[in-house]
């Protein structure tokens, strides 16, 4: 219990130890054959760093601009569902903690706290809010002016997921969402222990089946940019041809993503699709990026290669499952530490000193 | 046992616990050192895809025409012999199964049901006639009008088994043929069972190889092409030079294929060869591909590089194993599914729309 | 004990249930970190099999001319010493088995039988003397005139041995050549367990070092040119530049050897150097290679690049240890047999017909 | 114990068994995920040898000349902190080993004994101080006077430790220098038992954070080089870059060097630096190397690139702790031999006869 967590990893070792199996599995899990899951952390190894010496490095600054707004790091929390499977103050408890630590929280849809009050816990801190449009517009509508309302300075809309996506040990698990807990952004009798036939699994899936649309399209984008003037940012784009598109329809930022690995399993990793939207989009917009970063160094490379910030998503929930508000900002800040020191042993002082001779690519490992 | 199949490795798990060792091997083998037989499968790792998104994908059809007929998925049945050592019903059980899902099933000359019961398992879905050229050439034509007078669209020679290749676990485990089955395309007096000397094994080998013809050349190709009008696949083909040579002969089309394996170890991966056979068809005749195929994403890749259609071999035979025709139909309904999903995250909505930028090739791994 | 030996991994590990750990240790071993004898075996999987089909094949023959003899296969017995430490009849045993299989043996300076002997035991089968430049140049002529009278019809100078390599288990075995033995070129008093101080192992040290001569260079292979009308080969050339050098001085064939990965770890690979020396010496005189080959496909894949004829070295050892001549004659066979069968599966009738384009190198793997 | 030690990895087997866990972890670790460390060592196996043959290798010398100083061979003593904590008698017994060798010492500002003490132990050998520059430059000043009065004849200014880099062991192990040990370069209340809090660890991190400089720049160097005439190596640099700005700032050698991969992971391995930096360098300064030299064939490797000498780290704490002076001289002698070995194979008789041709780059492995 007294062991010292020195890294991400250690985190993901000791929730394994405290979480229910099927949750820690549905946490953990890929899709299919989890290639692309193996692939999101290996890419990152095909990297090497070209370090500067001998800048005065006595001071370094990981400060970063993000759609506007000043952020302590680049490093900010990704949209994952269900935080309450990790700990009982689910995303109130995450908010709070990327307030602490000067962090930018991106809330899912699928929260299990009411997208009101984790704004609210997060006291002021920068919030964005990710849509899933539902097969039903009028609803779509509706979160997004709660959204709104509530103070989120961005909408982020997931493109890559016009069905779930198949993990096995989730098959295996037959998993579903533990009976106490509620999707929060939804009425009650919208959620999964409310409606569809009466076993529980047959609801949930049917719930998530409605909450999603197989029709997404990019006219739906068209229609997102003439309801609010929020900033739009598009999640799970891969290509420069997509990319591209994005621009063209006049959205703020793309999110390069491969929702973790758990849509479709052999995509390229997130870092090697990076390049080519980077170009693609040539500074236009902002590119940010999310899937398999662990380390500090992981950070400094997704930088070099162009992304504006990144985004953490499972480790968030092995922080939470580990010690709740201050699990995740220990996650924060260990991964913040990193990335500071990564960037002096660089001789990079700042985050417009992390340039693209920093990372030579290697053909082994 | 009431353990959920969840992918195809998954049904050739349980086929190994189900069957006996000397069963599973021959169905599992490669030959010699297996180097091929790793890399079919490992060969579909080395592409990634690059998926695009928001186009409306609330309609996917996984349909395509194979010679001229509509099937409802690109995954087709493989030829493979001795399908009653999986289950009593053999062949007819993969037939109803092939039907059922329509799908199209390729019938080995080796079958342990007679060509013209397994046709009309199948009630009317297409059936093509796997053909082994006989040292005895009217026993071969015998075989070729047998299948013309049965029903089946098209014939299938296999061109890549002059001889036998060496499984060492066959080797080792001395397999023959159990004595209960028989080869039903032979009369009784032909079969393995009733020439040759008293050892069942050698009587076994003698069969096979007086089955087989080592001569087998152009001419052979030739020959076929007089005697009938079916339309003609070579079977058996990895390189540019012989596929020209196939359409010079004038064939309808070509499996590129390596005999799962089975005969050549240390030939290139199918998925490697089939590049350079569709360059060098350019679309005059058909090409189709087999080996490896196990996942929704791999026939996706297939489709990508140029092939018309898949076959699979070995996971049929797991599917029989575990659970006779609903196994069969399991197998070919969840990799029609998985490809259908695959689609979807693809934003391809049609086969047509599967398009060799959808992938890119890896270095690594 | 009656398990099947179904390839030459197989008898290997026979071997090690057989011999003493010593004794197949020295046999096994690789100088320091084993890199070359690893990545001897792995060469030969970095390069791919394109197969041509529809060719008769039932004639194959792998019938080769080396330096103007017919041979039933290239497949060759290679020099190794020590035979009598795997079977009583050491290199007497061996040198049936080349003569029953139709097969050409270099013997080893180092022979555990007296050169005559050996040469009278192949019974008129071709047979190479393998020559260590001595210290002492009379003892080297000496040498020379036995082989000349006994009948060999070449000399094969190894160039790779002015010093013995390290290998590390002989280290910590204190390998010693066990006191019964002799080495049977030499004088009764010249031998190891006649010389140096009362420690075996010192004395064993001392007579290799004083057997192999450190000054070796080009202007011995001159020295012998001139006294002797024998072909010559230069056993152990790994480059280019000393390929074209050997052409220069006159002799008649390369072996492209790394002494079995024995003595410089982290040296090329045998089938990596054999498209250089091949290149440089471009028809001039014959090359042949040997270092890790296993299988027949091994053997296609030497031809294909260019060599001449391949040897085989612990093999032999290791059929030598599990059954004595038959052992070795089973060794051989096995892999004639495996070569013949790749040959057909490859559409080669002929050792002609094995050409370059048969093979694509992969970056995988 | 009376087990044979045949090789380097031998000594670092034996010192595990022998050293106290949390010491064997902080002399063995690399920073965060050791990819650096590991790639330290892969990237010689990334080379293959192209050995050339037949030249009278009957002498070999290896012997250089570094910053003009003759040494019996181009393997060299790297600085380490703490040997005491291997052997009571810690860098004195080093010291005479490298003497007993011939070989150059190159002594850590973090000696645990004093800087004159070494120096007089080595008994005339050459022996280089390496320094950190303190955050009071009086005290680099002091240490720069008193290594001149000593009589080193050269200064190593490491410029890659601005701060210390995180290895996970030496968190999780709590790791403090032992309370008998001191720093004996500094001044008794200098040392981390005589300042800071009570607790050990606070006192030695914060010791070891005021005695390095996280301002260290380029300004330090021409500080450095108007303050002294001793030759000035910088020891850290990584890039081309850097090498030319060294050259520029007048220093006289560049020591190629992650740190033994204990500062920031993920760095370029040094073997994959050294060709452009010595191409930068253009043969103005000498080009030394570090990191991950396990055998003579690294050595050879090294200097084929272009490197004049070799510096080892932890093979001589594994040294010191097996056996004191005769392990250190041991492993250093061991090294040579087998450099002289390898250069006997390679058919180099000179350090001179060491080209770029010796060496091939490989893709796969
Ligand atoms: C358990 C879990 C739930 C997720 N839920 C959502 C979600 O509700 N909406 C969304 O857009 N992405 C979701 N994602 C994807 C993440 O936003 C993000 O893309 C991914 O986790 C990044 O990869 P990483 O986990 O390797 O950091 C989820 C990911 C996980 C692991
Ligand atoms: C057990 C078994 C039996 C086979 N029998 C035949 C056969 O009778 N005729 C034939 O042309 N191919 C035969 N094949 C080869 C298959 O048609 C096909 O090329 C191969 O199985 C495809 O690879 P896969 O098993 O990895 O899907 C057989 C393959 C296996 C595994
Ligand atoms: C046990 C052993 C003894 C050897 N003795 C000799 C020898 O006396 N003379 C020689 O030129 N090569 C000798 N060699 C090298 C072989 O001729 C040959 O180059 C090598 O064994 C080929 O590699 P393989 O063993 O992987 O087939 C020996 C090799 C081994 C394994
Ligand atoms: C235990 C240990 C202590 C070290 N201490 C110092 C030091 O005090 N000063 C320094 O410049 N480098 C230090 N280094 C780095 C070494 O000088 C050298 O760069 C590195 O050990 C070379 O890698 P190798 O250990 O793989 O041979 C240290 C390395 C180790 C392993």
């Amino acid at each position: 219990a007294s062991q010292v967590l020195t890294c991400l990893e250690d985190f993901e070792k000791r929730a394994k130890e405290i979480l229910p199996k099927t949750v820690f599995d549905y946490y953990r899990s890929g899709a299919d054959g989890e290639q692309t899951l193996r692939d999101n952390l290996a890419a990152y190894s095909r990297w090497r760093l070209r370090p500067r010496v001998l800048r005065d490095v006595s001071k370094v600054s990981t400060s970063v601009q993000v759609l506007g707004a000043q952020l302590v790091s680049p490093v900010a929390v990704g949209a994952t569902g269900f935080h309450c499977m990790a700990h009982p103050e689910g995303e109130l408890a995450s908010a709070r903690a990327c307030a602490a630590s000067g962090t930018l929280m991106m809330v899912s849809t699928f929260s299990t706290k009411s997208l009101e009050d984790v704004f609210k816990a997060a006291t002021g801190s920068p919030c964005w809010f990710q849509l899933y449009v539902q097969q039903d517009q009028d609803a779509t509508e509706q979160l997004v002016r709660r959204a709104e309302r509530a103070g989120y300075t961005a909408l982020v809309l997931t493109v890559d997921t016009p069905y779930v996506g198949r993990r096995l040990d989730d098959v295996r698990n037959r998993f579903v969402l533990p009976s106490h807990l509620r999707l929060c952004n939804f009425k009650e009798d919208d959620t999964i222990h409310g409606v569809g036939p009466t076993q529980n699994d047959s609801a949930f899936a049917l719930f998530v089946k409605q909450s999603l649309n197989p029709s997404l399209a990019w006219e739906h984008v068209h229609w997102l940019r003439s309801i609010t003037s929020l900033p739009i940012i598009l999640k799970g784009i891969l290509t420069a041809e997509d990319a591209r598109e994005a621009v063209n329809y006049g959205v703020d930022g793309i999110l390069v993503s491969n929702h973790g690995a758990r849509q479709l399993d052999g995509v390229l990793s997130t870092l090697d699709a990076l390049p080519e939207v980077v170009a693609a989009v040539s500074g236009r917009i902002e590119v940010y990026i999310d899937g398999g970063v662990q380390r500090g160094t992981d950070v400094l490379k997704a930088l070099a290669l162009g992304a504006q910030a990144v985004f953490i998503g499972r480790p968030v929930l092995w922080g939470l499952a580990v010690n709740g508000e201050n699990g995740v900002r220990q996650v924060l800040e260990l991964l913040q530490d990193e990335l500071s020191l990564a960037m002096a042993f660089s001789g990079c002082r700042t985050v417009k000193e992390i340039t693209p001779d920093l990372l030579t690519r290697t053909s082994y490992l």
